[in-house]
C-alpha cells in the first residue's frame, strides 16, 4: 500500500535516486564525449558506452513515469537549472501539462522557456478548461491563441470566462467537472444513470440537481445516493439549500465558508441561479497555502516565492524593493538623529542606548499590529469595540514600559552613573511603547480604509514610526533634561 | 439558499443585531432595576417591562438557535467578556458542545470557566470521541474523569488513545466516523447494507474494506460504488492501494499528503495494518490554518491568539518573552556601540549613520532566512545543493552591498563631506550584507539541526546578529580608518 509514513524522507529517496542517475548519466557523455575528442575509440568500447548510457536513460525515464506528477515536481523544483532541464526533457510529453500545473510559479518559467511552441500545445491539450486557466498567464501569446483555436465553442467561452476572473476571485478557483441530474427522478433512476456514465469526476460527493434551463435546484450528496430508498424521488432527498457562491465572490470568503461549514464540493451560480461551475476544497486547500505562503514571503520582503536556483540578478530584482523601502525609512530615522547631534557630542552614552528604545517600540508595534491585522482579517474588529481595543493596547504599552524601560533605566544608571540619564530612559521607553500601540492600532486600520491590505507593510510602516519616534523621543527628552 | 455572496457582511450583520438586542435586553434591565431601588412600582408598568424584557430574549435566543456553531463562535470571539458570557448563558446546552470546538483556546477558556462541572459533562456528552479528545486539555481534571467513567469501553480506549498523541501527530486529528464492509460481498449487498445504515457519517467519500480482523485491504470511494456494476465484487472494484497513515505519523506530512494527492478522507492503521480511525479533510484544513496563524503570531512574537478582549495583564503575560529576548540582544548592541564611544565622540556622524547599517543588514538577513526556512520546510534544501545556495546568496548580498551601500557612500559623503567616511559606509555595508547572507543560511540549517523549528526564532538570530555585527563593522571600519 501507499504507505505515507516518513514521506518527506520518501520524496528525498527519489531525488536522491535521480541525482545518482543523472550524474552517472553524465559520466557516460563525458567519457564517450572523450572518445570523441581523442579518436582512440575502439569501435567496441564505444558500443559498450552507448548501451550503458542507453541503459541508464531508460532507468532514469522508468521512475519518471512511475512517479506522481506532485513528486515529479518536487524532484524539478529541487534541482539546479541544468539538471531540471534534463529530467524535463525526459518526461513524457502527455504528462507535462499536469506537472506543469503542480510546480511553482518562478520553475514553470524555467520549464515553459525550454519548450516551442508545439510542445507547449501539446501539452495544454492533455488538461481540463480549469486548469488550462491556470497555465494560461504563463503561456507565450501565439501559444494561448493557438489553444483557443484548438477548443470547441463552449470550452473557449468558459477558458475566456475563468480568464476574466482574478486569482483571488471564486471564478478564478472553480472547475468545471459538474455531474447534474433531473429532480423529478427516482434515486433507481439516478444510480442507472451513474453505472452509465461510468465514472465520475475527481472530488464528486454530490449531483447538482437542476432545471430544463440548467437553473440550480439543489444537491444530492452521494452519501443520500445511496442510503435512501430507491423509490424516492431526487426532489425529496436532496439538500435545497445548500450552500453557494458566484464567481465574482472573494475566494478568500469561500475558504472561510469551505472550513466553516466543512465542504468538499460547493456549486457555483451566476446571476439568475444558473450552474456555472463547481468549488473544491482541494482547490481551496492549495489556495489557503499559496495565501499563507505569500504572506509570510511578503512580511519579510520577497515579492514572489524564489526559484532557488534563478540567477543572483533575478533575486536582486526579487528583494530590491523592499530593502530600498528599508534604506528609505532608515535614512529618516538617521537623520532624526542628526538633529541631536550636538547631545550627543555632549553624552555619548546616548548613541549607545538609543538604539534600545527604538528597537522594543518596533517589537511591541507589530505585536498590536498582528493582532489588529487578524483581527480585520477575522471581520471581530469594528467600531463597536474599538475604544475598548484601544484602551487595552495603551494599558499593555504603560505596564510594558514601566516594567521594561524600569529595568532599562536602572541598567543605564549602573552603567553610567548618572540617576537623570535612567529617568530618561524610563520615560522614552514608556512613551515610544505608547506611541507604537496607537500607530500599530492605526496604521493597519486606516490602509484597510484606503483599501490597502494591512497584512503588506503595515510591519515596514509601524517600525518606520517607532524608529524616527523613539530616537525623536529619547535624544529629546535627553536634551531638555540633560543637556 | 444559503447564499454566501458577501459572507463577511452576513456575519457582522448577526453579530450587529445580537449586540443591538443585548443592548435593549439591559436598558429593560436597568429599568427593572431602578424601579425596585425607588420602591416606586407600579404594579402595572412593571408587568409591561418584564413582558418586553422576556420577549427580547426569547428573540435572541431564537437568533442563536438559527446560527450555525461556526458562526456563534463568531460572536462569541467578537464579544467583550460581560457581554460574551450573557449570551453564552443563552445557547443552549445541547449546542454548548459543538461551539467550544469552533471558538478559539483563549475565548474557550474564558467559557469554561463559566460553567460548572454538570454543565461541562452534559456539553461533553453530545460530542464524539474525537472532538473530546480535542476540548479534553481545557476541561477541569474532576470533569474529565467524570467524562471517561461515563463512557463505554471502547470510547474510553480511543479518547485515551487519542489523548496520548501530540496536537502535531496524526493520531491528534483522526477521528472514528469509519465504515466498514467486507471484500467477498457484492456492491448490490453493499448497497443493501448502506440503506440499512440509514445515514453515514460527515465527510464519507469512500468505504473501508477490512478483513475479519479488522485488517485494512484497501478502500471503496462512494463513486465507484455507485457506477460499477452491481454483481461486481466489492475486491475487484476497490482500491487496493490507497494513501494510508499511521497514528504517530506527523500532522505536517499528512497535510502534505492530503495536498499531494487530493485526498478527501485517508485511512488510519496501526503497526499491523489494523484499521484505527480515519483523517478527513476538514481536520486537515483546519490544522493547515492553525499552523499557518500560529506561524504568523510566532513571528510577531506572540505567544498564542489572545482574546481581544482579555484582560491588560494577561496581554502583558503573552507578550513579555518576546520583549524580553529583544530587550537582551538590543541590549548586547548597546554594549557593542558602548565600545566605540570614544570614536563617537570624535565623530558624531558615526552615531547617526550606524543605525542604517545596522538595520539594512537584518532587512536582507530575514529576506535569506525567510527563502531558506521554506526550502528546509519543502525539504528542498539538503547538502547536494548547499554549496550552490550559499554562493548564490553571497552574491546577491555582494550585489545588494555594493549598489546601495555605494548609494549611502554617496549620500554620506554629500551630508558630511567627508569622502572617507562615505568609503567606510560602502564597505561596512557590504560586509554586513554578507555577514547577513551567511548567518541567514547558517542559522535555520543549525537550529534544524538541533531539532529546532526554524520558523520560529530564525528572525529574532538574525536581527541580534546583524544589529551587533553590523555597528561593531562599521564602527570598527571607522575606528581603523578615521580615527
Amino acid at each position: 500500500m501507499a504507505d505515507i509514513q516518513g514521506s518527506k524522507d520518501r520524496l528525498s529517496e527519489n531525488l536522491q535516486q535521480i541525482i545518482t542517475l543523472l550524474n552517472k548519466q553524465r559520466l557516460v557523455e563525458n567519457l564517450l564525449h572523450r572518445q570523441d575528442m581523442s579518436r582512440s575509440d575502439a569501435a567496441k568500447t564505444n558500443l559498450v558506452e552507448s548501451l550503458v548510457h542507453k541503459q541508464n536513460l531508460a532507468k532514469l525515464q522508468q521512475k519518471l513515469d512511475e512517479l506522481h506528477p506532485a513528486d515529479v515536481a518536487y524532484i524539478l523544483e529541487a534541482l539546479p537549472l541544468e539538471q531540471r532541464l534534463d529530467v524535463w526533457d525526459l518526461v513524457k510529453v502527455e504528462r507535462d501539462g499536469d506537472i506543469l500545473l503542480e510546480v511553482s510559479d518562478a520553475v514553470r518559467q524555467t520549464l515553459i522557456a525550454d519548450m516551442d511552441s508545439d510542445e507547449l500545445l501539446a501539452a495544454a491539450e492533455q488538461l481540463d478548461t480549469d486548469e488550462l486557466a491556470d497555465l494560461a498567464p504563463d503561456l507565450p501569446k501565439d501559444v494561448l491563441k493557438g489553444l483557443l483555436e484548438n477548443l470547441d465553442a463552449q470550452n473557449r467561452a468558459r477558458l475566456q470566462s475563468a480568464l476574466s476572473y482574478p486569482d483571488d476571485a471564486v471564478g478564478g478557483l472553480m472547475d468545471f467537472d459538474i455531474v447534474t441530474i433531473r429532480e423529478d427522478i427516482t434515486l433507481e433512476v439516478a444510480l442507472r444513470y451513474m453505472r452509465r456514465l461510468g465514472s465520475l469526476p475527481g472530488h464528486t460527493d454530490k449531483l447538482f440537481v437542476v432545471s430544463r434551463e440548467d437553473i440550480l435546484l439543489g444537491v444530492l450528496p452521494l452519501k443520500r445516493l445511496v442510503v435512501n430508498d430507491l423509490n424516492a424521488e431526487v426532489a425529496d432527498v436532496m439538500a435545497a439549500d445548500p450552500v453557494l457562491f458566484h464567481p465574482e465572490d472573494l475566494a478568500d470568503e469561500a475558504a472561510k465558508a469551505f472550513e466553516r461549514y466543512d465542504l468538499v464540493t460547493a456549486p457555483v451560480v451566476d446571476k439568475n441561479n444558473k450552474l456555472v461551475g463547481r468549488i473544491t476544497v482541494d482547490a481551496v486547500m492549495d489556495y489557503i497555502r499559496d495565501e499563507s505562503e505569500s504572506d509570510k514571503l511578503s512580511m519579510a520582503g520577497l515579492r514572489e516565492e524564489e526559484d532557488f536556483f534563478s540567477s543572483v540578478w533575478k533575486s536582486v530584482q526579487n528583494r530590491w524593493a523592499w530593502l530600498a523601502l528599508n534604506l528609505m525609512t532608515a535614512m529618516i530615522a538617521s537623520r532624526v538623529i542628526g538633529l541631536f547631534e550636538g547631545s550627543i557630542e555632549k553624552i555619548v552614552a546616548l548613541a549607545a542606548l538609543m538604539p534600545i528604545v527604538a528597537g522594543i517600540g518596533g517589537n511591541s508595534g507589530n505585536q498590536t499590529t498582528t493582532m489588529i491585522v487578524r483581527g480585520l482579517a477575522l471581520g471581530q474588529i469594528a467600531s463597536h469595540n474599538m475604544q475598548s481595543l484601544i484602551s487595552k493596547e495603551l494599558g499593555v504599552a504603560l505596564l510594558n514600559g514601566l516594567i521594561w524601560g524600569g529595568v532599562l533605566g536602572l541598567i543605564a544608571y549602573a552603567l553610567y552613573g548618572n540617576y537623570q540619564l535612567g529617568l530618561v530612559m524610563t520615560g522614552a521607553m514608556t512613551l515610544n511603547l505608547l506611541l507604537a500601540a496607537i500607530m500599530g492600532v492605526m496604521i493597519p486600520l486606516v490602509m484597510t480604509k484606503f483599501g490597502r491590505d494591512p497584512a503588506v507593510g503595515s510591519s515596514v510602516l509601524i517600525t518606520a514610526v517607532t524608529d524616527s519616534g523613539g530616537f525623536f523621543i529619547f535624544l529629546g527628552l535627553a536634551t531638555i533634561f540633560l543637556i
